[in-house]
């Protein structure tokens, strides 16, 4: 089964979202970095044991700025290690499922990811991230 | 520091919701539980390591319900364990936080609960759960 990576939290600033979360957490946040594929700025760190991806959108028209104006600031999306994320997104449609990648893609920290459609797990956007 | 607890997920139908997460999760789900103070249903389950509470509204002036009416399903608060709910809501009020609980109260599973209030956490509900 997959593991729980990360949460990632939409935030209209991430500046001042890290003032907020750093001293919860348990770890310095990574450096701020700019993700293309999702145009995000975006940063890691760990509270309570878990992974939080701060995510701010870098352009007006990015999902995350739609999902800001639509919903504010909030869980945006729960990420799972998956061995391929190839075969995860294949699963997902497999199953009646909608995915918002057709494949994998570039992601955050180097990493390959792939994103399922909310409908396909009753509201809830999920990522795949390869890797242990 | 705290560790992640669960994950809330708002969902309009508790039934529904399992039939769509029971296939991915690790363990069966619990049995379906009241929980009066929320007014909601709830049943958890273990999906990547990470136990996912899934609550449904009891009464359409719940909180949930008011959630789901206004962000639609999907993830509706992070809970993390504290040795003590009445000193982790103190601790909020002593940053300037607000909080939606003044003190601790009887959450599902048996376990002491109280909420931050989301403005606390840049948009996040926040959940502390006493006991380790």
């Amino acid at each position: 089964m997959p593991e729980l990576d990360h949460v990632g939290i939409a935030v209209p600033s991430l500046d001042e979202a890290l003032a907020l979360w750093t001293p919860l957490a348990e770890s310095s946040p990574s450096a701020p970095e700019f993700v293309p594929s999702n145009r995000v700025r975006v940063a890691f760190l760990t509270v309570g044991g878990a992974h939080i991806e701060l995510l701010e959108p870098s352009e007006p028209a990015s999902p995350v700025a739609r999902f800001l104006a639509s919903r504010g600031p909030g869980v945006h999306h729960l990420a799972f290690h998956v061995p391929s994320v190839r075969r995860a997104l294949e699963e997902v449609r497999e199953r009646g499922g909608r995915t918002v990648d057709d494949g994998p893609r570039p992601g955050a920290r180097g990493r390959t990811v792939g994103f399922a459609h909310p409908s396909a797990y009753g509201g809830v956007l999920v990522e795949f991230v390869e890797g242990p």
